[in-house]
């Protein structure tokens, strides 16, 4: 299953693949001018299912810094989709003018299927709520590059760590590394799954689980900060008592170690207060730029060697099925069902999604 | 009226330039890299009045992939059009950006339109239901490729061959070329119209009509299929009945030649079964880069001893005037009325539907 | 306050540096063949909250024929500032990716307000009416190239005088050089504003008013053309009455000294009648092909020695506010309030409308 050639879930890429990104990254940081030209004569397809202008343009930088171009779409109803096109026939069309895929896509395993049909390397840029690499590869680099490790590191999350996928990704990675504890700061109601919990304990890591920011401060080397939406909360009233618990401000950073580094996805709202911007630990804009390397970097590595091919596709798995609403094999009806097993529980290979055995 | 430098329409080229057009298209599909920056420092304009990702994505990547870069628009809601602006300004004004300029439109003769009032070349990349000739160009591109010629073939074009304007510009190119016969395949509703049976039998070639794909399967070297809309049959219950008669699936490839070739203009629907996606004879998506090559011969054609200018307008012809209500003259009022004159019959220049004479 | 790091306001260009961006603008215009790689490896932004096609176009073309290249959005609902961002945060992170952004933004004063979160340089591309400096620069490169002095001209500016921002900066530019006089074209109700007359006749300029373009015709150097909007008029009827006065049409244009040069900021709809088009006085069009001379000019003269920074915030003026509410203050609280004195009055450093002192 797992297929390097793409870039669907970063747990697919072993950590010297990663370390050699990251080095990677690096160099072309530090020297930029060596890497201008190092795409000349190929493109890059940006295929956004739903409008990421950030995320796309951060994707079109990294690849026009090296001196490649970029075609694609940001709004499904200007693509063939609204026709009534198969994500299959999309990708193997554009697999025949890119050298490269990015996508994004609402429906979680988009990605992984996309891959299936491409003759090109294929990065997932967003499948819904269920990943998005380059953003932990984003994460993972700024960490290394700011507190100079990947290791021993006690990290703070702060915000949604129930449905925040780049809390999730970002938790899977650092315990590949050793002797990282997590602090984790939310409210009871957007906790971090169980599942995430067992692994940070099998991985041989800690967690605590603290409800105010405030108290957490002091502890913490890294802090990633997080949008908590509005509707997440029971109440509107539950939101308005609660919200400021989470809002990293001034007082709060005063209690804060010197060589903290905050980072932050974005785009923020208000939950980190713009009178910090310029504090020297603020790292959340500096990330983007990080960011912009990272994926100069996975470009390059991803393109160096590749040939266009087609994967073969596998039988599918006909005795079972995913029920989750939001997987790309919904709409998507010709893609082999698959699945794979996770401590007795069988999980599909597009969402990851636990399945109900028969 | 035949004018080169432009192309509207693939019957204003010799059969040597579109040969010339096909072998630099071959050449270039074996040595791409020896053309990485043939168009260094050329900006084509792509200009959509209406979106088609598909077509424009294969522009793009054309003049990208020639060391070239493009600019334009997909969406007319966002050009200058929504504040009024003519055709003739817009083109104006871009043709002074850019070196190259490509256009879609809705309305039947835009191109030919654009083309008076632009100082650079201009490509037709579909004029509402009139032309489309690069679609022309891959189609016969992709057949001299897999078949090695353009001549002495049974070619079967199936689906909606009253509407579909790639099915009848494939036809009337194929009709330069020796010894090709046609087989016609559709309900009557959709049968293919009058002139281009006349033009079939005037240029010395044969078609015969079949009812169903089944029986002209054995018959047919090249097989191109296009979409039916279900709103071309007279009742949902008539589509119902009738759509399986033109779906290719595998039972009906099992009765072809071992040598056929299967085209289709994209996206399809389901008038193709999946399940021949990889068989050999499925050329459908090799034809889109075959598509691809053929786009980078033509800029590259028509880019060669390009000099800025703009032709002289004719004198409209005041006498009489097209009533098409999808012609571009019915909402670009300053366009000269012209006419040609085929067998008795007065043609509109701009969209080719006759004119009552007064 | 002035900081030709940005450009926000023409103003804040001393006429050395604007002459110096005109020569360059016609060495460039006279051999773009040696610029084709000035800006290789340099990337744009074009940040358009708004659309504006042909603006957007003309940046993008002047950045990829330097040899650069361009992202961005046209859609600010595609954007992250849909999912409520600040536009601070916007252009923080964007100037990581980018060399230069170009900014068009419905509220007045946005363009500034980016500026002062911007690690790069800035280009006003329209910020509401406020100001539109490259209008301008490609107005007065227009007339340099064709009347070859911006000095001693005699000027007419017709249509809406009022509210039109490309004339308002127009007039301040040319009474920055000696010996222009104005010929006001107007209604009494869209008549130019009186601080505009003042400043005419502060610098030692002249103007005159008068109602209609036939009287005025045989006095003008250079006619400036805009568009009247309907909605301008008080009523319906006062439109239909009057519209044709500021239509300049074969019979005005046949009053006109044989060296007049027209120019218009576009798009046209009807206030310039289609049968001058080909006038050897007519300048409108090849006004677009100066104006991106004039931008390749200015991009090159901002990059120019220029490195990544950022500006100091100065503190806010905590005991005025400005009252505009189109003001970019409005909408992006975190602005420091800033204001100078003009003439007693202060003035909304971002908006530049005047503020009742309390």
């Amino acid at each position: 299953m797992l297929n390097s050639r793409h870039l669907i879930d970063l747990d697919h890429y072993t950590l010297e693949q990663i370390d050699d990104i990251l080095t990677l990254a690096k160099m072309i940081m530090n020297k930029p001018q060596y890497y201008t030209d190092s795409c000349h004569g190929k493109v890059m397809a940006t295929l956004f299912y739903e409008p990421s202008t950030r995320t796309q343009m951060s994707f079109q930088t990294a690849m026009l810094r090296l001196g490649g171009s970029v075609i694609g779409f940001d709004n499904p109803v200007n693509s063939s989709v609204s026709k009534g096109e198969t994500l299959k026939d999309t990708v193997r069309v554009v697999s025949n003018y890119a050298d490269i895929i990015t996508i994004r896509n609402p429906y979680e395993g988009a990605a992984k299927a996309a891959s299936m049909y491409s003759r090109v390397p294929v990065i997932n840029a967003g499948d819904g709520g269920h990943l998005h690499p380059t953003q932990t590869l984003t994460d993972i680099f700024t960490l290394k590059e700011t507190k100079g490790t990947l290791e021993h590191l006690t990290v703070g999350l702060c915000g949604d760590l129930k449905y925040g996928r780049t809390v999730h990704s970002l938790i899977k990675t650092l315990c590949r590394y050793p002797g990282n504890r997590f602090v984790l700061i939310s409210t009871k109601e957007l906790a971090l799954p169980q599942y995430l919990k067992d692994i940070i304990v099998e991985t041989g890591h800690q967690f605590q689980e603290i409800d105010h920011l405030t108290d957490a401060m002091p502890l913490l080397d890294v802090l990633y900060m997080t949008r908590i939406q509005q509707e997440r909360f029971t109440s509107k009233a539950a939101y308005e008592q609660q919200k400021g618990i989470y809002v990293l401000d001034a007082p709060k950073l005063a209690r804060a170690k010197y060589g903290l580094k905050i980072l932050h996805p974005l785009p923020r709202v208000d939950e980190i207060s713009q009178e910090i911007d310029d504090d020297p630990r603020a790292e959340y804009f500096n990330q983007t730029e990080y960011g912009m390397y990272a994926r100069m970097a996975l470009i390059l590595h991803m393109l160096d060697g590749s040939t266009k091919q087609l994967d073969t596709i596998p039988e599918g798995d006909d005795k079972h099925y995913c029920c989750n609403p939001k997987c790309i094999t919904q709409t998507e009806k010709y893609l082999p069902p698959a699945f794979y097993c996770h401590k007795d529980i069988l999980v599909c290979e597009y969402c990851e999604h636990a399945v109900d055995r028969e």
